[in-house]
């Protein structure tokens, strides 16, 4: 499948290499053609990665992550415009604040009452946004098997079933089992997996290793 | 030990009962010293369980639990007045905000940089805040055995050391393993555990039993 990711920090990277070692084709999208993290990443691999802005990865990919920072995402989502028109998007990125320091807290106007997630839905109507993989640090994202023989949550959350279903099939590919991935509905249930990220940050900082998760446990 | 329970409902019905069986004496405290379901508590446990006031049952107990409804906590302790001077209050409570139909979004001045944890907190500074079990139904808070042999997390965290441990001495007696007790730091840290419910109201809607928890899994 050709897909975009847009962003090129850690997630979008270990998202990209993950769909790549897939057999999947990727494009790395950024807001400059030139970009030095996207270059590299189209080099490293020997095939099926490319590089080039928001919108020439947008045009490219049938399916199309966004891995941008929260506080950026509507703003690069608004560079790739109509070439997201009929697309699915599927939204992995968390408002996080630091403005008021360590840990973040959530951007207020995408919280609570809000999300990312449903912001981008309602900006971008065109599209399918699928929020899921967002309550995670990235290294499990795409192998869930690290830790707990893989048995811990993913949420997904979304308006389109149709969308839900081929990104499911996505995450099986990336070794999510089925009965491990909770579909909680509209995508309006972005508000409550954007926030899981304030308990993340500070089980990350007493436990000091991002590479945990929950199991629901009853 | 002698122990005010602030607030009548299923929280505070359910700990109140589960401390008489463990021997302590419970006072029951409402904004009326004639509550019907506070009485009601007082008279089904034939020794240990008394009914009153907010400040009856303030200056009854040595520690006090919160149980009562997140926006409605400030005016009960409000009216427990001075009792709750040099007291340890356990704050079980959610900052509910129902205003915007189910499910309930967090009340926004106690929400992402505020909590009502920190909120009592700062309200009353001779009290010694700790903030335990509001991650939860009410049913787990006391008997965590009941799921997945006792091994899901309960979050805790507060400001003073002593009260902690004394907080965590009485977590063993409802059942809690020391290992599943999670200690957060400070009372700042209850934005988190409060931002859990909103995620806990959405798999609750999905799996439609309140008897689950989540377990860190690394």
């Amino acid at each position: 499948m050709k897909i975009a990711i847009l962003g090129t920090g850690t997630v979008g990277d270990t998202i990209g290499s993950k769909l790549i070692e897939l057999g999947h084709e990727v494009r790395m999208g950024s807001r400059t053609a030139n970009n030095e993290k996207a270059l590299t990443f189209a080099s490293k691999h020997k095939t099926g990665a490319g590089a080039g802005t928001y919108e020439d990865a947008a045009n490219f990919g049938e399916i199309i992550f966004n891995c941008t920072k929260g506080d950026a995402s509507i703003e690069a989502l608004k560079a790739a415009g109509s070439a997201l028109d009929g697309k699915i998007v599927i939204d992995v990125s968390n408002p996080l604040d630091f403005s008021n320091g360590m840990p973040p807290s959530l951007i207020p106007s995408l919280s609570n009452t809000n999300s990312l997630g449903e912001e981008i839905q309602k900006i971008f109507p065109k599209t399918r946004v699928v929020k899921t993989l967002n309550t995670m640090w990235c290294g499990l994202m795409v192998n869930p098997a690290m830790i707990g023989g893989g048995d811990h949550v993913n949420y997904i959350c979304g308006n389109d079933a149709a969308a839900k279903s081929k990104v499911m099939a996505l995450l099986k590919e990336f070794g999510w089992k089925e009965n491990n991935i909770l579909d909680l509905g509209d995508i309006t249930n972005a508000r409550a997996t954007e926030a899981v990220l304030p308990i993340w940050l500070r089980v990350w900082n007493v436990t000091k290793t991002g590479a945990f998760n929950f199991r629901i446990i009853s």
